[in-house]
């Protein structure tokens, strides 16, 4: 594979949006994209999508031609790439694959939903549809459910308390906070974060990630190509997509994700990086308790010792190594189609340093790590600078 | 890119199966598949799904890794790819590019769509996802609209007539009667095609293609590796993806798809294959017009000249180009996100000598076309003997 580089980001703010549809999302998301790389959209070669579920929200399908075709670009392969949560993940992966294999010089990828025009039961039902719905969801089981069930079993083996899953909301918030783009900019106390309403027990509202209207593109090219089109380009040195099976009940253990580990460790290896070595990461915190999961998955610290990592602030901004700076999936929110390439976004921020207030100290090695469903799917993407 | 071959292929019959479920099809398909390729599920280094749009027909999302996993294949890349109907061509033309390009050795492309579950009038909502919902659906035109006003300008234009389109339903019935995995196995006259109930003036009910459940599979491997699994590899000589605007309303000329046009261009040159060259094909015929403009956009006649193409018979089974000697679309039936690879399969048996009493009689080179929406997506595939 020859060296990948990020050219060009751009991103919408994420929140609820009644007067946006889903196009002019993913456009804006695109043209601010194609400004920051300094691309026109006949250069671009290819166009990868990720979207989840955008015609059970909005009705549209074939979306990925419908969106290209707007921003200027026909006559390309234009697709969309659909695995649950991490599907603009995978889109990455995919077009991060092809380009590094010689396949194209210059991609975008768009990630894009609108969820906020249904309401919250319907937006629940489709949600399910990324688990086993002949199974689990059949059941009755919907995600907070299942991530409750996890949380209570990583509880019961490893000791996790309310007050560390609680520690990641207040964390979480604070950064989003100082997000002009997040969903939700306020701080919450852990006070308030412990008295929260419950949705699946242990998990309260402040357990749970938003529900937004979003997108955010990328756009990528050879790193011998980079200096043509920015002074600020970002390398990719690893990146996985990884599997494993969808309802819960096939795990052997459900307190850790087998892709998410699997994905880190190929990730790790391709970029030739430590986990110690990270400096900054955007974690899929869909619920708290998969922050603190992919803590231990991803080896920054010791199995079932992620409660305890961000209980003692080592994740905060000012920590040795700042978790979702962004806000996270918690406060920034959690367009799903759009998630895996904000993350990427959030990352390729910190380390040009461009993260205004929430700049971190070290900015060498960035990590972006998204999850669909309970672990079915999971992309873990390390990031550098381009020397 | 190095030589790409087929390997093994896997259908199951198309039809309406009340008693499966989309799974269990996309499972027999899967499983065929690896018993023909002779390759161990622990082999595959990639899972690529096409499909269109399971979400919204049965409510499960998520199926890449929701039917590897079922296969026996976990922690690889399981991916699903949606282009409208085009979905499983789309996710074969990223696989071949894969292998082609040494991302990988070995890949399982699967398509599936089961679609009888819902009533008839939801099905065409469903299919109307793959147009423009903003525009030309809001206004009323499902698919066999859009494509009866592509009829009438395709007859105003070139003289095009009713017999023209009514001898392509006939041929493909004819050779979907000879199919055993045919979802309609029955012979059809001039006179009853003619004669056939209005759906969308010009087109009848004989015009339009089935609403059918089903799967098909293929293993795809390096050429250099092809005997290690199977003594019947046949060779990916030329691919393309490419597309176009979505709306028909945006399109300079409505009797022609340039996104076919420009694939088609694209993978002759790959496979330095003439029009003239291609003994076989498998054509995208969701509507009888569209067959017969796919005549004319991948250069087999000039344009204009697929009507009167299909009436001298040079596409039956015994003309000098045989066209969709599965049935096509119209008789073998359309599980959407199954038919890009349903007729890989299908162009892949002739080149094996396979095919049985269709069996035709040159089988050198066969293509196959898959179109998404009215043409914003099309893939192009041209296969080979493996010599």
């Amino acid at each position: 594979m020859r060296p990948v580089a990020i050219v060009g980001i751009g991103k919408t703010p994420f929140g609820a949006f009644p007067d946006r549809d889903l196009r002019s999302l993913a456009v804006e998301a695109g043209e601010k994209c194609l400004a920051d790389a300094r691309v026109s959209p006949s250069q671009v070669e290819a166009f990868h999508l990720g979207n989840f579920a955008g015609p059970s929200f909005v009705g549209q399908n074939h979306l990925a031609p419908y969106i290209s075709g707007a921003l200027g670009m026909t006559g390309i392969p234009a697709t969309r790439f659909e695995a649950a949560c991490a599907s603009s993940g995978s889109a990455f992966f995919h077009a991060v694959s092809a380009v590094g294999a010689g396949l194209y010089d210059i991609v975008m990828v768009n990630g894009v939903e609108k969820m906020t025009s249904q309401p919250t039961p319907r937006v629940a039902e489709i949600l399910a549809g990324a688990g086993d719905t002949a199974g689990e969801v059949k059941a009755g089981a919907t995600f907070p459910a299942l991530f409750g069930m996890i949380a209570r079993r990583h509880m019961h083996e490893y000791g996790t308390t309310r007050e560390m899953m609680a520690a990641v909301a207040v964390k979480n918030h604070g950064n989003g906070a100082k997000n002009p783009l997040a969903h939700m900019r306020k701080n919450v106390t852990m006070e308030q974060v412990l008295a929260g309403k419950p949705v699946a027990e242990p998990l309260t509202v402040f357990d749970c990630s938003l529900i937004s209207d979003g997108a955010a593109a990328v756009i990528i090219a050879p790193l011998e190509r980079a200096a043509e089109f920015t002074g600020k380009a970002v390398r990719v040195l690893g990146i996985a997509q990884t599997s494993d099976q969808v309802a819960l009940d096939q795990k052997d253990d459900i307190t850790t994700f087998h892709a998410v580990r699997r994905a880190g460790e190929k990730a790790y290896k391709m970029a030739g990086v430590s986990p110690q070595e990270v400096d900054v990461a955007e974690l899929h915190d869909c619920f708290t308790i998969a922050e603190i999961i992919a803590t231990e998955d991803l080896a920054f610290v010791e199995k079932g010792q992620g409660g305890p990592y961000v209980l003692s602030g080592a994740t905060c901004l000012s920590g040795e190594r700042p978790v979702n700076t962004s806000g996270g999936l918690k406060a920034k929110g959690h367009p799903v189609g759009a998630t895996g390439v904000g993350q990427i976004c959030d990352v390729v921020q910190q380390l040009r340093r461009d993260a205004g207030e929430r700049q971190v100290r070290k900015h060498s090695v960035g990590l972006a790590q998204n999850l669909g469903g309970s672990g079915a799917t999971a992309v873990v993407t390390i990031l550098g600078e381009a020397k």
